[in-house]
């Protein structure tokens, strides 16, 4: 395919992409194929000789579409959302065609120069203290990982790597075996400290976990994957306090800030405790800058060499919908779960589970476990709204995330009264038995 | 932005897509800025309120690209490729629309399943061992990783469980403690197995390392992140002899086979080896056939949970350009080395310093290594092309890396002219001294 055919194709690819996304809310969101059911529908292996694009976008929707659960459908509640946006996906685009693998600053200055800058832009918008800031000389920042995951064990290895070299310079006979069996990493059942947990979004209380890691010299590493986009909006930011005790904070506007998959953010006060513990200089990565202590490689804060031009995407985002057109769309999401959690409250035969904070509302038919989870098999078997369960202590419990870009009241109000009637029929049905 | 505005703006996103990399030839291929150029050219804070596409779109022309090192321009010859090609690129944007984050089967069957196939029809190319994959019933099975470094990780840590359950199943008194003090990972000056090192793309013999790990019953990991591609032509095939003898085996398909950044093949023989090492089972990720047997769960097979379309990419190129298409792009990379090489060999003033098998060539001037230097200095300071070195033994050597997809004989010709034009010079100057 050369440029010309590209033109063509790249449009048509718009358009099917504009059409998938108007028409997202009338697929049904969760497929009906079994395991299996693709493999019998390709060849056994590649083709020898080339097909054409006329020949592959007609199997999109042949093959793939139907075995896709669509997450971007206004009836997706299930998981956290994950985000979804025009300007990141044109972004994304660019960030295709330029294909630099930002390694370095040599590898692309601009990748990595817009990638400190749109970490700081991100940092003020959530009010991060100035420590995380890369700034002009500041000696902490931000860098893009490709998720929570990535960013907790970049932070575990950079603890481990600085509290190796304190107590071997503290003494020297110490070999790191020794010290390694003697480390522990402190967690609670959720994992890390976390602002917004998995299950049912709670939080933990930096003001009190910050003041003990610090007195005892423990990294504190803080997570806030999904909730940390909602510290934009000045009546949220009250969850991060105590983050200033933290070594290292991350989130993933991946999830809910309208940047697409993947971006997550994280911020150290120190990046020395990163390069440190990371630091490959290989002749062939090696370029004239890199010791002039003006500029950051990006290779020495994450596990892998290579890296995208993701900070493109956080460019198109934040200035297509401006600061407030994020809080706007925070905003619209905690209405919308509050709607719900209204409407959970009006019916005696459920109950709400957590507090509700964001954009999540744990719910359940009082009763038992069994009854709650044949509710959500009903559900998900209707296959009109899709929903995850979570254990709450030993219940089993059903999670209500409002997750679409472009769920509305009516979507939510729709679903409701459809848990309800699903709800009506499978207490209907056990009275008879 | 709602769906009408993208389809306007996406268009001429595609537009701007192909402007770019029809022109990139034209564009200088090292970028004239010096570090810290960005900062100065943005507000300090995202903006509060809304901007357009346009305003945005001339940024990029005035603030991102004179920061760009172009990857992808005829005269890019540092590093390894980066892969680059419009059908990848419209996959990429059919992946950013469906969005979805394939951790699960659940999470989006097809995302999981069309990966699956693919890296078995990829393995068929390949001509690996029928025990890598995955087929209606095997034991064995391809993943996508986003770099090859997860996937030595990936293997490492794979291995490391499977060693320390064997041992402990041998003697339940052991603790991990105990066990892992003694663990033992073997690797050469350029890590793991590898066919084709960055350094000088030479390979390590898997005939002769293969059977003594076998013996020794110790893991194998072998690394053909660059080289990989190049299997798929039965003159190289040869190369990968012995890796029947690998446990897991990774190359890169977003270097050399046309699927852009991030895709990193990799291969194991028992995927329980896997699962086994990264298992987590929340329950709200938990779905009805998960125990069924017959599905994968591919959030078991990687370090983050996350996880894109990417399988789309490698359908759209395999199929766009079929296999017939992939070897003679292979081909012509490695008759450019070639042919370079020859040119080379026909200057008295220069030596190739390792054998040429696929797309690069290590050559330097006879000489010092400063004089080396001064010459590598001098080419990536003239800007017409771009570099990087590597030391080979105690040697300081430039790699001549074949890259671009659009490269041809007459931009080879054309660097080496400018390389011998500014050896000249260089020659001259150090003369007159």
């Amino acid at each position: 395919m050369n440029a010309h055919e590209f033109r063509r194709r790249g449009k048509e690819m718009v358009d099917y992409v504009a059409d998938y996304l108007e028409g997202v809310e009338g697929r049904q969101v969760y497929p009906d194929v079994e395991p299996g059911y693709l493999r019998p529908l390709l060849p056994t292996a590649a083709p020898q000789e080339p097909e054409t694009f006329e020949d592959i976008i007609k199997d999109v929707e042949k093959i793939i579409m139907p075995g896709v659960t669509h997450w971007h459908s206004p009836y997706f509640f299930a998981y956290f959302p994950t985000a979804s946006s025009y300007p990141a996906m044109l972004a994304d685009m660019l960030c295709g065609a330029i294909g630099c693998i930002g390694f370095s600053w040599a590898a692309s200055p601009a990748c990595t120069e817009l990638e400190t800058v749109m970490m700081d832009w991100l940092g003020k918008m959530l009010r991060l203290p100035a420590v995380f800031l890369a700034g002009e000389a500041g000696e902490g920042g931000g860098v893009i990982q490709g998720s929570a995951s990535e960013a907790t064990l970049v932070a575990l290895l950079a603890a481990r790597t600085k509290v190796t070299r304190c107590l071997q310079a503290a003494s020297p006979g110490l070999t790191q075996a020794t010290i390694m069996e003697k480390l522990v990493a402190y967690a609670s059942d959720q994992v890390v400290a976390t602002l917004g947990t998995t299950s049912c979004c709670s939080f933990d209380n930096l003001l009190e976990v910050g003041p003990i890691c610090c007195e005892e010299d423990v990294w504190l590493h803080v997570d806030a994957a999904y909730a940390g986009s909602a510290f934009i909006c000045p009546e949220f930011r009250h969850l991060l306090n105590g983050v200033e005790y933290a070594d290292s904070f991350n989130f993933n506007p991946h999830k809910w800030l309208l940047v697409n998959f993947d971006c997550s953010a994280m911020w150290v006060k120190k990046r020395t405790d990163l390069t440190g513990a990371f630091k490959l200089d290989p002749v062939y990565l090696k370029h004239s800058h890199q010791d002039s202590g003006l500029i950051t490689d990006y290779r020495h804060w994450q596990l892998p060499l290579g890296r995208r031009f993701r900070s493109l995407k956080m460019w198109f985002v934040f200035r297509m919908y401006g600061v407030k057109g994020l809080q706007t769309y925070i905003r619209k999401h905690v209405q919308l779960s509050h709607e719900f959690e209204a409407l959970v409250h009006q019916d005696p035969r459920f109950e709400v589970c957590a507090e509700v904070t964001l954009g999540l509302v744990c719910f359940r038919l009082k009763g038992s476990n069994k009854l709650n989870e044949a509710l959500l098999e009903r559900i998900n078997s209707a296959k009109k709204i899709h929903l995850v369960p979570c254990h709450l202590r030993d219940q089993f419990v059903l999670r209500f995330a409002i997750c679409s870009r472009t769920v509305e009241s009516a979507h939510v109000q729709l679903a409701w009264e459809h848990i309800r009637g699903l709800a009506t029929d499978l207490l209907g049905a056990q009275k008879e038995e």
